[in-house]
């Protein structure tokens, strides 16, 4: 049985200062259909914001063993919430009790791989330049760098991950790991289950020992909570998954400050995949089945979801696309995550079946958020902007291009994005350098005879890319590599052993790979 | 004998298509007397950009050891012109010949120094996650990710390093050693200088086979130039080091593009620097006298010059003040880099001598731009914020606190800075860990017992800092790892391993460290 108090969660304390609530999305228990939820007031974000940075003098001289701790000790809080967790975010987002079920696996899974590179150490990027007094004309004095937490950082939950994406996800493991308080803005679409794991993260800080402040949760319906938030001027960074309109608000608002900060939004992407002729010959039965799966999973709610792909105009296209059509004809309608984005998707596919050139290939319902596929041409995708633009749900375009050279071409006037995708045999890849080229430059990931959906929390991992796929084309948010979005460079002269931190002694107590000297010295555990 | 065309440089084309030019500042000969420089035109700055993206398709896919060729003919290029350059560069700043002698060997020391990181090759930051094809409940892909170059980046020269940050300076080195063409846009107060090292690098760019576009150089004595580069769509970086105003201008205009790029600014610093009681009972002469040889070096005109100092009000401040300010004023006074800058100064110190609570102590001709030191106490400086903000030149201020206490209520108030220098005796310094706390958050570089002025180009140096130190707080602009400014990681799933860089291929045949499954496979050559 669920019990939820709606309040936010700053540091340690419940608070409930407003008189402005709204309604959670849960309907199936009473406890769920009658959650209310208290927007938090600007006297509560600047609390929750006061008591990150008191915390931060703290945590960031936390050990790496104990935020390992503390990263651990959150994943099994997770696993502790067990089936009301995984039946409070099935409920609130819509999604299936399998999904959710994985996705917490993913969730407690990159908390415990976060753990695991901060027990090892060397993430810090230790850099050594010993002093060299008889050098002439001057000395060289002896300087030591290290990677060291911005400050406390505001993270925003995404609607399509309740679990991964949301309030112990990618964005706040990241934080919590390189030393940095969070100050979470729960996602109005599953506050209950934002709730939830925010007393998950309460009891880990408790169990092993981390500041009041460390985490904090905050609610909020409209805009303003997350506008103010990102203008606070304790703030040092903002990580952000979600809409283009929503993630370009907190970049304008944050580069406006009088001490800009970063934001790391992951915002918009339609994932080009691009089928190449020989392998369309081959096995296009099994690549069309295996396209519309990707298309359709979780309703097509994926940063990921490959949004267009294109063909050569051939013999086999017709078929090809006869199949995907009917594979794609035969997914079921799924639930989306709100009314809104549901609203949204199918107001997307109308106008872009209302385009000129677009043939629209499934029957569509203007009101029911079916599957969905669009033909066109490479000459309309290129004269159409409305076909370059995300549609946040289960439906793709597919453009037709009569020779390579059109295809390439609608690849160059592509915008950012998170992945891109090309089909082949293995022969014919190998013709095609000039169109990875471009692709290259285009995306962050580039994937081959495989599907964008699916996005592996790994070392390698890079999920981020030109904007407008994110509004910070050097970093990813998915991967261990998403830490240093929130540290910076520190650099010692001259310290006394004694007062560098133990990553940068001499005697290296932290046991850790560090570059000394121009030589990397190697530690491997 | 010195010939200058005065002309825009193009690739490999020389361009004066403005009827709009500019006279240099050197006097010293006929030829830099009688200069002429023509400001890019609209086509001109078109076609720079339009040929460093063309070039761009080409200098990413250059090996690592081609580039370093590039980089070193560089530097030999540059000593071929020998006393020519020295003398106009010396003759355009009104920097003594030593001192540009002595840049010289910084600027060609920091090509060969990327050069050799380029051919050791790991920098690329290598990360593989092999395939697990039969892990449950899906396989895990095969996920290899790398740095790779951003694409055309504009680069503006400093006034105050003719060299080492103007045409083939930190900045440049950095860029091209990414993979990434360079549009160079000329410090006005320095053309003839620009004009020489852009014909240097043009000469190694055809002796090493690069394309042409892989460098540029645009002349423009107005802010047109810069803006009109900036906003360029083809162009995806910025570096800068110069003024606030200056800096954020060029980010305000990158961060409000269609697609926003990063601006690495470096802009305004004062460098603190806080004198202990204890080392200033028994070394106050010496450090009186190396501390005032710091403020002036260079007629002040270093980012990193220290522009205020703290120390306790006790028995020795009055001694230790009265020291500096008799070895300060009889520093002579030295030609500043413009006439702009040395009125500047002369108005910046004006304004503060006539600051409520602001003791002159040196003796000050509003005209002439002579070395200064002004005393204020601690309170003072937290009221007024004139006192915070650089003064570019000659000068600093000796801010006297009651108690450690208040100077690190002083220093807690301070905004973003380069540095921050700490002078303390060893058993001193462990009494002061607080303090130390407060600067680390506010610096990039901390100094214990040194001078901030002096940057040491190495692997481990920090030149960057909070805002408004600089406009990426996760950068440095000096050493090896401001690379890092212009390349993003990729990753590529799945690829058959021809397809892959040779930094990615199994077999590894760039012969680099890499993280391979989460274990750092050491090479050191």
């Amino acid at each position: 049985m669920i019990t939820l108090h709606g309040k936010n969660i700053i540091g340690n304390t419940l608070s409930s200062k407003s008189n402005n609530t709204f309604k959670g999305y849960g309907m199936a228990t009473e406890s769920l259909a009658n959650s209310q939820f208290y927007e938090a007031t600007a006297a509560e974000i600047n609390s929750a914001v006061y008591v990150a940075d008191i915390a931060f003098a703290h945590y960031k001289k936390t050990s790496g063993n104990q935020k390992a701790a503390f990263l651990k000790s959150i994943a099994a809080e997770i696993e502790l919430l067990d089936t009301m967790l995984i039946e409070t975010a099935s409920n609130e987002s819509g999604l299936p009790i399998a999904r959710i079920t994985g996705e917490r696996g993913r969730t407690t899974g990159q908390l415990r791989l976060f753990a695991k590179m901060l027990e090892e150490g060397s993430w810090v990027n230790a850099i050594i330049d010993t002093a060299i007094p008889d050098r002439q004309p001057i000395p060289r004095a002896d300087i030591r760098q290290m990677q060291l937490p911005l400050g406390p950082v505001v993270v925003f939950g995404a609607s399509n991950f309740p679990l991964a994406f949301s309030v112990a996800g990618g964005d706040t493991v990241a934080a919590l790991a390189a030393g940095c308080p969070v100050i979470f803005k729960a996602h109005p679409a599953h506050p209950a289950t934002c709730e939830l794991v925010a007393g998950a993260i309460i009891k880990a800080a408790e169990n092993t020992g981390m500041p009041n402040g460390v985490f904090s949760l905050l609610h909020g319906n409209s805009h303003n909570v997350g506008q103010a938030l990102t203008v606070h001027p304790l703030v040092k960074a903002v990580a952000f998954t979600g809409s283009r309109k929503g993630g370009k608000a907190l970049f304008d608002a944050a580069v406006q400050r009088t001490q800009p900060i970063p934001v790391y939004a992951e915002m918009s992407s339609i994932n080009p995949v691009v089928f190449l002729p020989e392998i369309l010959e081959k096995n296009a039965t099994k690549l069309a089945q295996d396209f519309a799966t990707s298309v359709v999973m979780g309703a097509g709610q994926f940063c990921t979801n490959p949004g267009i792909f294109f063909i050569l105009k051939n013999k086999d296209t017709d078929n090809f696309i006869a199949t995907l059509t009917a594979a794609i004809a035969a997914k079921p309608v799924q639930p989306m995550l709100t009314k809104e984005i549901a609203n949204a998707y199918c107001h997307g596919v109308t106008q872009l079946r209302s385009s000129n050139g677009a043939n629209g290939l499934v029957q569509f319902d203007e009101n029911i958020a079916t599957p969905h596929l669009l033909q066109i041409t490479a000459s309309e995708f290129m004269s159409n902007p409305l076909f370059s633009e995300e549609v946040f749900g289960p439906s793709t375009i597919a453009i037709v291009a009569n020779n390579m050279d059109e295809l390439m071409q609608c690849c160059e006037r592509m915008e950012g994005q998170l992945t891109a995708t090309i089909h082949g045999t293995a022969t014919e890849l190998f013709t095609v350098a000039p169109l990875i080229d471009i692709l290259q430059v285009k995306a962050g990931r580039l994937v081959v005879n495989g599907f964008p959906t699916g996005v592996e929390v790994c070392d390698a991992m890079v999920h981020g890319g030109p904007y407008p796929a994110t509004t910070a084309v050097r970093t990813t948010s998915v991967g261990t590599q998403a830490i240093y979005r929130f540290t910076r460079p520190v650099c010692f002269q001259d310290f006394p052993d004694a007062l560098l931190p133990d990553e940068l002694k001499q005697a290296n107590p932290a046991g850790i790979t560090r570059k000394v000297n121009g030589t990397i010295e190697c530690i491997n555990r």
